[in-house]
């Protein structure tokens, strides 16, 4: 695998010059809101060779903190949805999913940002993990390299096997671009730990940018990522649709350790245990806040292993 | 102390044979939702010697997911705002708390249930807490034998220094009550294990009340409880009103340890530490989400111990 890896012949992209960091997509998930009003308040608009937009997306729900006004915007952004006629009753974010797309957009487009980063939080232990649609070499590329900068986080990534077309999240609308997941944290509760590793992180994406932009020539090798295979739900009742379990504690904050036919996975409230009956998969988001109304307890994932070309900047 | 405490004379009080055990006071606060559907989907309206009300308190909120609709139902039971008159223009919970207080109160009568137990979440590592008012033996001795019972769970107690006519929360219209904080549990979120706690508490709770109205003396002694001494904001923004940091690593999820001059408590965005420059005291409520909008980081108390009588039933 190796061999084969370092005679992969290196590919080479233009720079990149212009970065989006942006937060607050969904309006309850603080670490991005604060680490966009922090940029913009120290007025942050260039970082060595790279300039900087930074974008608090969704100010009418960061103002109520709420995930969303009337619907989810980081479901917006597929090409039918950003093409859509709009009104002014038309949902909000629909509405401001298409201003986003004009300002760091249009997706698809020469214009559109070289790369756009988009802050996230999940209630679920997921650590610091990228998740990201076709195979993009900058994002693996990036990914390696913090792998190999933040030590003390395990830095993991998700691949969404979904056309670009139909990718419906914010940072669709870059040349390149991914959402980075930091958790555990409530939604509308700020921590130190959280806000600390996702600011190293954009510091370390910032170096890699600086040296990527000015000649350096990054080593191929292997990554390893997830790929979403299927989601669960919670039991219900029938008739109200209320849940009947909850995630079980020996299931809960063990993201990415992998699941085995007949683990526990919910325990009802009168007491019963729910085990797993399929195939060995890694689950993750596991007891997410805002997928309760989305009918997922955890979604579970299959791990891969992508052999990533040398890359440089063109000549 | 040992001496005098056993020298105290017994108390007695009739039995309580009413109680009323609540939940969804914050509509987002999950635990207690989710125990009391359970116990209404159970149909359990009698456990031994005591009749039990289950009341999901703030179903609009629930439904919708928020801590309250219009204002917090948990700060609407004072006295006044109980015999405050209202139209159909009055705030949805303003109007619930009356409700309220005819089903399970009127506080003050003796027509009120004989203990109300109201269960809470919080985002704050406070594991399990009562909240309490004015000295109430029965809270107390309550407390002492959870202690005794719970043993991998350190249960403590937090008492409010407020008269009765001016208690504001659920619990204080019963000739009874406290509410149970427990945590950490984020918004819209249920765990197993905050869960399976709060699940043990209440079915010891019914153990003592059991042993109460069956003629057991419960013997006297001492207990620990903290008061509240006062509240911290947040590092703002003069101009916007916006936090600028936040809670310290070292303060995160340390509540109830001993916070002393000196000690880290805020990280400010650009990463500057503020230290704490007070009297030693003891933290809780720290970076509990609610208490944002109320500019409350977290609060501050001293411990005191309090001195039981033996309590047993009226004769």
């Amino acid at each position: 695998m190796t061999a084969r890896t370092s005679s992969m012949e290196s590919v080479s992209f233009p720079p990149l010059s212009r970065v989006a960091v942006c937060g607050g997509t969904h309006g309850n998930e603080m670490t991005g809101v604060y680490m966009v009003r922090h940029l913009q308040k120290e007025k942050i608009d260039k970082i060595g060779s790279v300039s900087v937009s930074t974008v608090l997306t969704n100010p009418r729900a960061v103002e109520i903190c709420r995930r969303y006004v009337e619907t989810d915007l980081n479901r917006c952004f597929t090409e039918a949805l950003l093409n859509s006629p709009v009104t002014d009753s038309s949902p909000y974010e629909l509405r401001r999913a298409q201003e986003l797309n004009a300002q760091i957009g249009p997706k698809g487009s020469k214009e559109a940002m070289d790369l756009i980063i988009d802050i996230h939080n999940t209630t679920s232990n997921m650590g610091l993990c990228f998740i990201f649609y076709s195979i993009d070499w900058f994002t693996l590329h990036i990914l390696k390299y913090l792998q190999s900068k933040m030590a003390s986080v395990e830095v993991r990534a998700i691949q969404l096997d979904i056309p670009i077309a139909e990718a419906y999240s914010l940072e669709s609308v870059g040349k390149h671009g991914f959402a980075i997941e930091a958790g555990p944290q409530p939604n509308g509760v700020v921590r130190a730990d959280i806000h600390n590793m996702v600011k190293e992180a954009v510091d370390h994406i910032f170096s890699w940018l600086q040296e990527f932009n000015s000649g350096s020539t990054f080593e191929g090798g292997e990554v390893e990522a997830y790929t979403l295979v299927k989601s669960i739900d919670y039991p219900r009742n029938p008739v109200t649709g209320e849940i009947t379990a909850a995630i079980h504690s020996q299931l809960q904050d063990n993201d990415f350790k992998l699941l085995q036919r007949g683990n526990p996975i919910f325990m009802s409230f009168s007491g019963e245990t729910v085990k797993y009956d399929g195939e060995d998969l890694y689950p993750f988001f596991v007891n997410e806040c805002a997928y309760y109304e989305k009918k997922i307890a955890f979604h579970l994932a299959r791990k891969i292993k992508l052999t990533l070309p040398p890359i440089k900047v063109t000549g």
